[in-house]
């Protein structure tokens, strides 16, 4: 099945914003076995978006277009498809009284340019937006789907995954069966280099993904038993980096805690709170997780973490023993089974000869039982923070 | 000048690797005063690039393509844009003998293939790739400029800046004047509707863009002494809402605490280490935060930020008098002249028909000024907790 995508928004044109939405509709419509032929990202410009709607529109079986549905009257993603096909504009009335529901639950005034968004291209199907204004639609237009999809892409995101994408697998003639590795401690192209001979003999389609430390290979194939054998393989090979095929790590390290009726804090200093922001990105974690000290200063790992003013004059903020005593401390201050502590040179600058940027020390304390690991992590200052941070989710997966 | 960008190749178009040279380029020829007015994405397939050629070469002064210039039998951008505007393709020794050269330099054996990239399209000139292999060539068709250079972004960068650049700087004629309005506080649509007079009346060029609460304005206009009232006029207008024509909304905090030397500490429960997190990420920050305390369960509000055990059981921890004493305990426990509280219930679970989904208190409290605000944040557990950070820094922001 051929897709087209087009990406509409001045923004998009003038860097001002990076497209995300490309990457993220290409990555997962491959994935479910459709074939991407062209991406295009146009200006809020009637005519652009006319130009592509008709140059593709012959070409493909499903049009995918996100952005240009806001309220503002640069948002002409609409008008412009329905002039582009010779189709009215219709005022849909569910659709305003949708948004003023919306408006009214929050206190908010409903401004008038924001009716624009209750006009719909006739013959099309309403998608309803779960966390914004902007409703999406479904167009038949000859033999050709077209999904006009919102451009935030939280709301794309949500659009799609709940009532676009199995729309999509429906129509996909050919059963693509397909397997996600959720991986951490190995890097991109070491990991090709286990896998691909599997790869290339079982002729699977597959996508190593890198982001942060965390390492996701998606394998997919059209044909079930030689699929299953090699995930099989796949899943013995990479055991040690494998944590799991669904979920975050900081799911698996929240699961594990649940399932012992532990508890866990957090010490951040490098971090900040940034992992205690992620652990807490969790619904539900609250039965877990107590809370975290962010000692960014010394006077706070002294005072609050009751760390040995002596041992960061020896050894220094950023050092195994400061870990270690940040870590003991937490557990002590927030009275919790499981803790981890991370200290670290983020950078750009504070960094020396012997202690350089991306040094961070990363120490677990699970009912008792301390571990400390260090790190070098390459990068720049939010790099280092973000891998620290997963890379002491899986310290504690290990450990717990 | 108009401008279109081409990015050639399959792996742009399955996923499989992120597209980063379309905003690197729109970026960069924006800012020199281009105007970039179609990005195409497409596949290494002869036709879909003959195709976005044509279609291009009448509606632009410039098309950049990348990518497609490889050795490998795959690459095929200059066949097919040679094709699709009737040249050919004519053998260059000098290219041959700088591979040969290259490789040689190297200690390695030069292949067959590499050959392939010695062709190059009659009456094009050659761009030298001083990081790689792929020669980029420029050719002039009928008025229409087309440079065509290597997709790996290093080899594409090194190119642009060394040899595309300051051609097409000295192509440009119209300066552009812009300024951004970065506001908070304000809705995208309330905030178009304040503005929309002046934007018409002086043809401005516009695009607002909202995220998490803040709203950025961008105004663009060639004509200087317009564009100079405008921005008066809006800069009075937007006065309550805009806190910055460039920096970020910590940021705008953090320097107002370095220039009176005040010290800065986080008590966070929903955000949960996020508004810290979010304030670390400024490089240097250290000179005036101190640290946080998250306190996620009740037990850490009462045992480290000593709020009280009948506030909460009497008004609730989701509540202004817990917030209160939020941020009074952390100014204590931490020591800090100025701190921000935040409790709330970020959802989607937790919420009821008097505290509702979205619900927020933010306590600031500088030099013992106290001020408590409730807040009701629209949308899912994430956005609940980015903007209840953003308004936090506002409120901090408003106090200081």
């Amino acid at each position: 099945m051929k897709v087209a995508i087009i990406n509409v928004g001045n923004e998009l044109l003038d860097g001002s914003t990076i497209n995300t939405n490309d990457h993220y509709l290409s990555s997962r419509l491959t994935v479910i076995g459709c074939h991407v032929k062209d991406i295009r990202v146009v200006g809020d410009n009637s005519l652009s978006i006319a130009s592509a709607i008709k140059d593709l529109i012959n070409n493909v079986d499903v049009i995918i277009t996100t952005g240009g549905l806001g309220p503002t009257a640069d948002d002409i993603t609409k008008e412009s498809i329905a002039k582009a096909l010779g189709l009215k504009l219709i005022y849909n009335h569910k659709i305003e009284s949708d948004l003023e529901l919306f408006f009214k639950s929050r206190n908010l005034q409903m401004t008038s340019n924001n009716k624009r968004q209750a006009y719909c291209i006739e013959g099309s199907e309403i998608l309803k937006n779960n966390c914004g204004t902007a409703p999406g639609s479904k167009l038949i237009y000859e033999s050709t789907a077209i999904y006009i999809l919102p451009g935030p892409p939280k709301e794309l995101a949500m659009m799609y995954e709940e009532l676009v994408e199995n729309e999509l697998i429906n129509l996909v003639n050919d059963k693509k069966f397909a397997m996600k590795f959720k991986c951490i401690g190995i890097g991109e192209s070491s990991l090709e280099t286990l896998i691909y001979d599997i790869i290339t003999e079982c002729k699977l389609s597959y996508r190593i993904c890198a982001n942060n430390g965390l390492v996701d290979v998606d394998i997919g194939s059209y044909d079930e038993i030689s699929f299953r054998e090699s995930c099989e393989k796949i899943t013995e090979i990479l055991d040690d980096y494998c944590y799991s095929n669904s979920k975050s790590i900081q799911e698996v390290v929240a699961d594990k805690l649940e399932s012992k009726n532990w508890t866990i804090g957090f010490a951040e200093s490098c971090t900040a709170g940034m992992c205690s922001s992620m652990f807490a990105d969790i619904s539900g974690v609250s039965s877990v997780y107590k809370g975290s000290v962010v000692s960014y200063s010394n006077e706070i790992k002294i005072n609050n973490l009751n760390v040995a003013k002596h041992t960061i004059e020896k050894y220094g903020a950023v050092s195994r023993e400061c870990a270690i005593e940040m870590v003991n401390g937490v557990v002590n201050s927030l009275d919790v089974d499981v803790a981890v502590s991370i200290t670290g040179i983020a950078g750009p600058t504070g960094g020396s000869k012997i202690k350089p940027v991306g040094l961070v020390y990363i120490a677990t304390n699970v009912k008792g039982m301390v571990e400390v690991k260090e790190y070098n992590i390459s990068g720049d200052r939010e790099t280092v923070r973000r891998r620290a941070c997963n890379f002491a989710f899986n310290q504690l997966n290990k450990n717990i």
